[in-house]
């Protein structure tokens, strides 16, 4: 196929004429169909059944470490949980601090602490004229949101294939004491799929910041969330190269089960330097007096260890893999090779990133939502929902099925193609 | 038994050797008993077992609203969760919000929220120079450590029979503007276990707060919690009140089933007008995703209602009475006339509030600790944790066997009566 830079204004009146006709056809049928949000589907979920199985009224309901679960105490987690979550983030048991049943909530305190406790002493945000982010984009939106939540900057980082630009990250991080911390998805990232590279990790490891209060935001969401079991991204774990680097409490990891057992029913920690984590369980001291411990004690039995952790996601994998190559083979046969759009081939994680020509992601959107196809918002994988080209379209393939997909799929490559013309024809 | 105020030193030093020669004895039996905690026991927790079996993976994991809630998802609760919790805290289904496992931690957050956004638009009180808050003593010292922590001055209000002191509650709410809220036990308080009458509670409805970001946080902890069936305490609902003297936006309630289901497992909600709520939410829309909905489900399949939950509570009653008229006992009959200690005698909630004289609670405390017997460290019922007399010990009956309580007793009053004896005679 052609690209479509190089057809005539004729040729692209006719081909959107051609279109035209076949996006009203499946407009007509009414559908409602949900490519918006990173949800896993009715299919994975069943998987994690067990978990409602594995503790009756029966069971011993105390953990190794001798604590009945059903009763108060035990702040930083049972240790049977603390040692299956620090297997999972990659470090010493001493470095994990469990928290409830959201990773997203562990970073929003984290943040909420720093703005009104500070970080190790240092001065609380709050009390700061300036306090700035940096944000690799496209990135997840709910990080952004947490930040302009609470009144800090956020500075756009381009994210390229081997992880930010470090150059630029090196750059704002010495120079700027405003500069506080930086959002980072460094697996499978949100959106784009892309994995950091070992040079990328090692000069996060070698970062020299202006500020002592600076973290590097670590949200290893999609650690385990491999689509292949011969092509798989791995990346350096970073808190042990900050530890190589003499900069062991520069590193925030956050982790949880969400995608690997029940989404709002899993659970979280916070991985980072004994130092870190004091000043954490500190706060977390006032701020409750223990977290679900029956929560910890079912995922603890229904897992075992990293084992059966990843025989599990390897059930995930074989439910979303054909979700992925789905929508890639649309987009291949339908928009391969007409130069108006690129998009991502992950090996892992929940999306894929579609970057359209420029000025055209928000069209698009709504262009496949007038044939009640949802997709996420066009900007919202930018800071303060404002994509400067306008081009990002995240696309999370996990909830609807193979089937809904290709329907799916089909309205997006049209809507892709309907807004492209119509941007050539008035260029 | 002459009050020992009339006994002459003579007879003073020969109780006293008496005393001591007891004292010594049980001292030598090595015990380790902990009455410092308001701890449900192994048999209450075994109560709610039945919580373990309730949802199994052939269960309908679907949520009478349609939700399934393994899934992301309903930021504010599922509705049959929203009902049960609205009935518990007798307020309608629009006025309820659920959060997580611990109305402490709603409780916390509230305080965080007030803090770094202010309510419903008011200035964020890090922003002021001074935020203060009343707080009734004795009471409830994680909620002092909460305001202490985030650097609000506290002022102490005596608690009276019928609940706080409101002259002095409406003199400091109305005249000073950085009084911003009053921490409230207002059924079967923590320590004392009184109630607030029917007069307190409209005089706290009727308060005209120089702040209008002022707010009571009313912390109904002990709502359903009574030991009798024919005698219990019934409270004035105060967002009603409030509804009807003009200030529905002036409360925060909050509860949690924590001592109804499992400590730490159980689910909490904050009750309060729709405009809060609203602000509420906000902030929780960028906190979480969600909160965990199957642990919803669990609690609404298994108590079903409120009459499920009263039945669940007079068989904690049956177990938690013994114990309290225990302890009493053993105080009437050990230190009845002897005008060395008032105690109270509620009718519900945790703990039995101790007086001894002035001066004597933190000697009397540390005396126990030498006969293995753990209380609530003194001071601990007061802000900052200095109680201005020395004389308030709380007693939480809860935990131990009823066995074990009467030689934690016995340790007790024989501790009561030795640092008392030494008072006496250095006075």
């Amino acid at each position: 196929m052609k690209p479509y830079t190089q057809l005539s204004k004729e040729k692209l009146l006719s081909l959107k004429a051609e279109l035209e006709k076949q996006f009203e056809d499946v407009k007509g049928k009414g559908l409602k169909l949900d490519m918006s949000r990173g949800k896993p589907s009715k299919a994975q979920l069943d998987l994690s059944n067990g978990l409602m199985d594995i503790l009756n009224s029966t069971s011993d309901l105390v953990s190794s470490d001798g604590v009945d679960c059903r009763n108060y105490g035990v702040l930083d987690g049972i240790s049977d949980a603390r040692k299956l979550l620090a297997d999972m983030s990659e470090v010493p048991e001493r470095n994990i601090l469990i928290y409830g049943n959201s990773s997203l909530n562990v970073m929003f305190d984290t943040v909420a602490r720093a703005m009104t406790q500070g970080i190790m002493g240092s001065t609380p945000w709050s009390k700061l004229d300036k306090v700035k982010f940096l944000c690799p984009v496209p990135g997840y939106d709910r990080h952004f949101a947490i930040t302009e939540f609470f009144g800090i900057e956020m500075i756009n980082i381009p994210l390229l294939e081997t992880g930010p630009d470090m150059d630029m990250v090196e750059k704002l991080v010495s120079e700027d004491e405003a500069v506080k911390g930086i959002w980072c998805v460094p697996k499978y990232a949100n959106p784009t799929g892309i994995s950091y590279s070992d040079e990328t990790v090692r000069r996060f490891a070698k970062l020299k910041p202006a500020a002592k209060d600076f973290r590097i935001f670590w949200d290893n969401a999609y650690s385990i969330h491999h689509l292949y079991d011969d092509k798989r991204d791995v990346i350096l774990e970073l808190l042990n190269e900050c530890v190589k680097a003499g900069n062991p409490d520069m590193v925030f990891k956050f982790i949880s089960t969400s995608k690997v057992s029940f989404p709002g029913s899993g659970i979280a920690a916070l991985a980072a330097s004994e130092a870190n984590l004091e000043d954490a369980k500190r706060y977390m001291s006032y701020q409750t007096i223990g977290h679900d411990k029956l929560n910890q004690l079912r995922h603890v039995r229904f897992f075992k260890d990293m084992q059966g952790m990843y025989n599990h996601m390897r059930k995930h994998a074989d439910i979303l893999r054909p979700k992925f190559e789905k929508i890639l083979e649309v987009l291949d046969r339908e928009l391969g090779g007409l130069e108006i759009g690129t998009w991502t081939r992950p090996l892992g994680g929940y999306f894929i990133s579609f970057d359209s020509m420029d000025g055209c992601a928000k069209a698009i959107v709504a262009k496949a939502k007038e044939a009640g196809l949802v997709m996420t918002g066009a900007g919202a994988t930018y800071p303060y929902g404002k994509d400067p080209k306008d081009s990002n379209i995240r696309i999370a393939p996990s909830f609807p099925t193979v089937e809904e997909l290709e329907v799916a799929a089909n309205i997006f490559v049209l809507s892709v193609k309907l807004v492209s013309i119509d941007k050539l024809l008035n260029a």
